[in-house]
């Protein structure tokens, strides 16, 4: 068994509820491998109580945090410093405790671009992507594409109004790179053709929806790559039909990997094996 | 390696400093045997964020905390519920949290009482007993003695005037048993020749110390059996002069393992096997 001891850090992710968490899999498992003296732990935690659990644990041998649903944006309030992109996001998923200040980052959006970089050798300054869904996911990665030069941006979403909203907030606070596409194949299609990258960040796809898909499958051409944030299942029909297409893909593990190992790399100023994040990954997913 | 979840029971230690725990290496090595999702956590912290942390820590899946030097005392005012011998003694080093409640014991006392029955026997209703030294240590014993309907409790200090202060306290709250004696071998004899029991509650022996002794030695007698709350080293010059007298003896080893039981009870309601808990002190000495 492992004992921790008052020389053990501890990360923990705040969320609730959080279940089973592929995060806690990747991070022990690394700390293990890399025989750090560190310990993951998933904290659930209301709303109610995010300020007390929090201050708490900042005064404990705590070298930082992940954040997830529902916390993202009110941990903000509790925070000492936060990163220019994180700001621009509105929300944090990691946060490092430096000399007793609390930082805090989002890197759902860098992991993503990582992903791409790492599996696609894509790099963002210039290219196009094209955005389908406008939640939490869609406004990191779009905002980060944004921050990290890109050409355009796309935004596509069943509700139209959100798209604009996240558009115009994009061209404000970022660069004017941003535009809204109505989810009509024939108004989609022109600015489809100009991207090298589709991003799904719904969850259509989903486990136990698996057989429903995004976007027509029609509307997919051989040079476009294409990108689920879905990771279960790991082939989604989207990815299914994009493969049969031709097209170049990343599934949704690739994100969940490198935005744990860019805030891995904050926490502790390491950088992790990538590959055995995905190896105890495929493995976990199997056991459940 | 060992992965938290969100189901595992935090049980955690606050003191300063706490330096390497026994406390940690036996609770965690009971949980394990028992297959229990519970882990021993020790956590460092100042006076000054004692309250903060306190405070996070009872709303996260916490199940209760050991409390230490320095601040078995200053906790009180943040608990909710207090044990009534705990509350006399003013001092908790067991904490549980029952339905969101926090409430304090103190199972120092009580562990030294079940360490005399279990290892030599000895109850305490009606025995008479001596202790050298009017610390926090003695204080804990001293009054659940008493609790415990002890005959009579003579007090033996260096400083005459914490003996007193002590004696009045236990004849005031809890039942006339205490006595003072001046720490003079000719005083010291005819009280210790009624008891039963007589107890080393100072650090005099401790290592590096471990030439010294607390007691003259002609002052032992066969028929008295002799407890050391030092277990660094266990075989402590006292321990060895009562052996030779041929009395019974009982090492810190049995307080430190039962004043543990008592806590292990309290937080899981499980009662834990302290065979195990001897066996792997035991172990872990030897590597220190």
């Amino acid at each position: 068994m492992y004992y921790p001891s008052i020389h053990t850090k501890l990360v923990i992710l705040l969320g609730n509820p959080l279940g089973h968490s592929y995060s806690a899999l990747m991070h022990n498992h690394v700390f293990e491998k890399l025989n750090m003296d560190y310990c993951y732990w998933p904290v659930e935690v209301s709303a109610e109580n995010l300020p007390t659990v929090f201050a708490g644990l900042t005064r404990m041998n705590v070298a930082g945090f992940n954040v997830t649903i529902p916390h993202k944006v009110r941990i903000i309030a509790l925070l000492d410093e936060i990163d220019p992109l994180a700001s621009v996001i509105g929300a944090v998923n990691t946060i490092c405790i430096k000399e007793g200040r609390t930082r805090g980052y989002n890197t759902d959006g860098e992991g993503f671009l990582k992903a791409l970089e790492a599996e696609l050798d894509i790099s963002t300054a210039g290219k196009n992507f094209f955005i389908l869904g406008c939640g939490g996911a869609a406004r990191a990665i779009a905002m980060t594409f944004a921050f990290h030069d890109a050409g355009k941006v796309f935004l596509c979403n069943r509700t139209i109004s959100k798209a604009e909203k996240l558009t115009a907030e994009i061209n404000e606070k970022i660069r004017p790179c941003a535009e809204v596409v109505p989810q009509i194949s024939a108004e989609m299609t022109p600015a489809l053709r100009t991207c090298q990258v589709l991003v799904n960040s719904t969850s259509v796809g989903m486990h136990p929806d698996e057989d429903r898909i995004p976007i027509d499958e029609a509307l997919l051409f051989q040079e476009l790559a294409v990108a689920d944030i879905v990771y279960n299942p790991l082939m989604t029909r989207l990815l299914q039909a994009a493969q049969h297409t031709g097209c170049r893909i990343v599934n949704g593990l690739g994100m969940l990997v490198y935005q744990g190992a860019e805030a891995f790399k904050l926490w502790t100023g390491i950088t992790p094996p990538v590959r055995e994040m995905f190896a105890v990954l495929r493995e976990g997913k199997k056991g459940t």
